[in-house]
């Protein structure tokens, strides 16, 4: 067991409250404090990409025994339904038998943390603005306006669990070498809704990953538990075929009509939602150090915020707890340390998968409807089957097991060399499942 | 002429008060704000390496009358002088015969500036502190505290040229799609000095930029008038050979007895130079777009600090005033487009300064070291003579002309190319000169 300390998180949100979770459990008073209301008595408005659970991020909440209660809420989903054309899906699955990823409602989600947390005796501070604070000794400074009064908050250790323009980041910001920086996508995304058949039922497969995948830009859809899917546009802000471009009612229909024909039926509120809902922004954000001495650090997308096409922004802010848990088992009360490892061990992995994250849309937008790069998945799911000590698919690696985001991201790259020396074999559709090409693969690894 | 606007420059440095002079030059109102005192009235202490004035910077200062004034205070200087070991000194030439650069002490030169910008009717408002800008209406927050009471002070036009730290960009900053990263460098400097004779001559070359390499840390040191040089102390903040390992007196005086031994006899106040003067950060930092709407704009290290290892921020910073100027020039009152044009023809140039001049740190602390690197400038210098019309060395397209940067770097890149293959020929040391080598590089040029 730990000392028990006073220690503030800055931030309700789903990182913020797991952490919360952990924190108590080794017996710390644990203050979490956010700008906005308590999320269990407000409408949660959306403009969030569903979530994705997976294997990292359910191990975290399995390690405190949220995992049945958590997936209670969650739909598994076991490939990707790729529409190519009208009445054109082609599956990919994500895994291996029973293997999924669960698709989860962040509203929901994040209310149902918010109970546990509490249920487990952390205590909330709703509506109380965290403007500042001061590094060396751990202070909060709050306050209902910015250039307003603030009150002073003293604890012995502070996390910073305040997502992509955390303020506590901000005041680590501005020390001689912090390393930062925030790179915008120019593509943009917007929710649409397709809503639950009359009888309650889901008009597509929920239990796919729906994608319409046009090059630069995309249509997305996860299944919700009420029948319904949210549906994500992703596209650039300016230029062809862009969000810019669709001004107009008749831009828009027009639009979809030609790109996304099978979607019609399904999208009754096209039009209201499209206008209504706001086009938002996709942000990767790097920084460096994550903790300040023993007094500060940074946790989830307040260190690490990546753009969400692989689904692993959740999953990899609570693998930041996973690992802080075990450093807190291996460092006991060397706080300094223990932070100090902790920042150390995760860096590395944090850029892994904001850079898969982001070659993911690539993936996703343009090779899914790419006829080598779907040859290429099957290629390796067939050998990963036949060799399945010698050849874990990449995304499995990410998604299915713990290794770290690193290596994965190294294996990788190992494979898809390979992988291409495969494919540009001649004949290679005629002859990918033959012996010939598993020798092939098999000499490569070597 | 354009018409006459009223615009505030926030930042009474080089960049500030040269840009001053162009706008009072057109007619604008111009009032340039500066949280310092004003530099003419205070012991401006060091903290800086001195400055390198080059071709780029001249033609900024020659286009407003103002080179003859500047140039008095500079000390010509036309080649590295390369302290191998003692007594040996290896001279390498910057260009051709009569192509020097200046050095320049940087408070003389600000005096200078501001002296110059109030005689061309800039008004100047010294200890005047702003944090904050509204970005659609060009109105300053002016206070005595960061949380004090602020006055606000409204304009046309507002340029940011406050440097590395800038506030006006911290507020660009907070806006979506804004990208930005500062990055620190490992490797930190301290100020030194070698004093003038006592009949006021220099004890060393005062037509050389002296350099010791070491590997991964180096002195360096430039003439001032006076008689003194101002040297610069580059190593690792922690790690062998470090600040952070040079503690005691003792450490100090062992290290530069063992590495530096040549400078016993002129830097007579060592110790305490060192442990009085600051270790100081080197950091590069790029950001984009650098202004908004007609309305504010960024200029010189406010949108891209630069590490000084190409002596190069100050020069690329009174070119960003050549580009405006051009664009005044172009567009007239149409200050949208003007400054559009601005930052995205000098955006490239200054990544490509940025990337040149972290590259050069290495370049001067090692390979200057190195015998092959010598022999390829030599091959360089030779081969450039012979065919001027095919090879321009690329420190003489950074330094003596005006070739964008970026055009610059790509063929600095390419030549590097066909050096690494020169430099892989059998007894290049023997050969060098020779006509099989000259047929070589024109064939590779092809």
């Amino acid at each position: 067991m730990q000392t028990s300390k006073k220690i503030a998180i800055v931030g309700s949100g789903l990182v913020g409250t797991l952490l919360g979770i952990y924190l108590k459990r080794r017996g710390h008073t644990v203050h979490i404090f956010d700008r906005s209301p308590d999320i269990r008595k407000i409408n949660f408005s959306g403009r969030s990409i569903n979530l994705v659970l997976s294997q990292r991020g359910i191990k975290a909440l399995q390690d405190v025994g949220l995992e049945d209660e958590i997936l209670g809420i969650g739909i598994p989903v076991e490939k990707r339904a790729i529409h190519t054309g009208v009445d054109t899906v082609t599956n990919q699955f994500y895994g291996k038998d029973g293997e999924v990823i669960y698709s989860i409602s962040r509203g929901l989600l994040n209310k149902k943390m918010v109970d546990l947390a509490e249920k487990a005796g952390v205590e909330f501070f709703f509506e109380s603005k965290i403007w500042d604070v001061t590094l060396s000794d751990a202070t909060l400074h709050m306050g209902e306006e910015e250039r307003g009064e603030w009150t002073e908050l003293k604890y012995d250790l502070v996390f910073g669990a305040d997502g992509a323009f955390s303020r506590i980041r901000h005041r680590m910001q501005r020390q001689s070498m912090f390393n930062y920086s925030q790179e915008f996508l120019n593509i943009g995304y917007k929710e649409l809704n397709i809503p639950a058949n009359p009888d309650g039922s889901h008009k597509l497969d929920k239990g796919s990953l729906h994608i319409w995948p046009r090059g630069n830009y995309m249509l997305m859809a996860l299944a919700n538990l009420d029948g319904s899917f949210t549906c994500t546009l992703f596209m650039p802000h300016d230029g062809e075929n862009s969000f810019e471009s669709l001004q107009t009612k008749e831009q828009l229909v027009d639009f979809f009509a030609e790109h996304f024909p099978d979607t019609k039926e399904v999208i009754p509120n096209l039009v209201e939602d499209f206008f209504k809902n706001p086009t938002s922004y996709l942000v990767t954000m790097k920084c460096f150090p994550w903790t300040y001495s023993d007094k500060v650090a940074l946790i989830g997308d307040a260190c690490h915020a990546i753009v969400p096409f692989y689904g692993h922004g959740m999953n990899a802010g609570f693998e930041d707890i996973t690992v802080l848990e075990q450093m807190m088992e291996k460092y006991g009360d060397d706080w300094a340390n223990l932070l100090n490892d902790y920042e150390n061990s995760r860096k590395p992995n944090a850029d892994a998968i904001a850079e898969l994250s982001y070659r993911n849309f690539m993936e996703m937008s343009a090779k899914t409807a790419d006829k080598k790069f779907l040859l290429q998945k099957k290629i390796e799911k067939w050998f990963s089957e036949k060799h399945p000590d010698k050849w874990i698919p990449l995304y499995s690696r990410v998604t299915f097991s713990h290794q770290p985001y690193s290596e994965a991201l190294a294996e990788g790259d190992k494979q898809n060399k390979i992988m291409e020396e495969i494919l540009s074999m001649e004949s290679i559709e005629e002859i990918w499942d033959t012996e010939v090409i598993e020798h092939r693969i098999l000499d490569l690894l070597k």
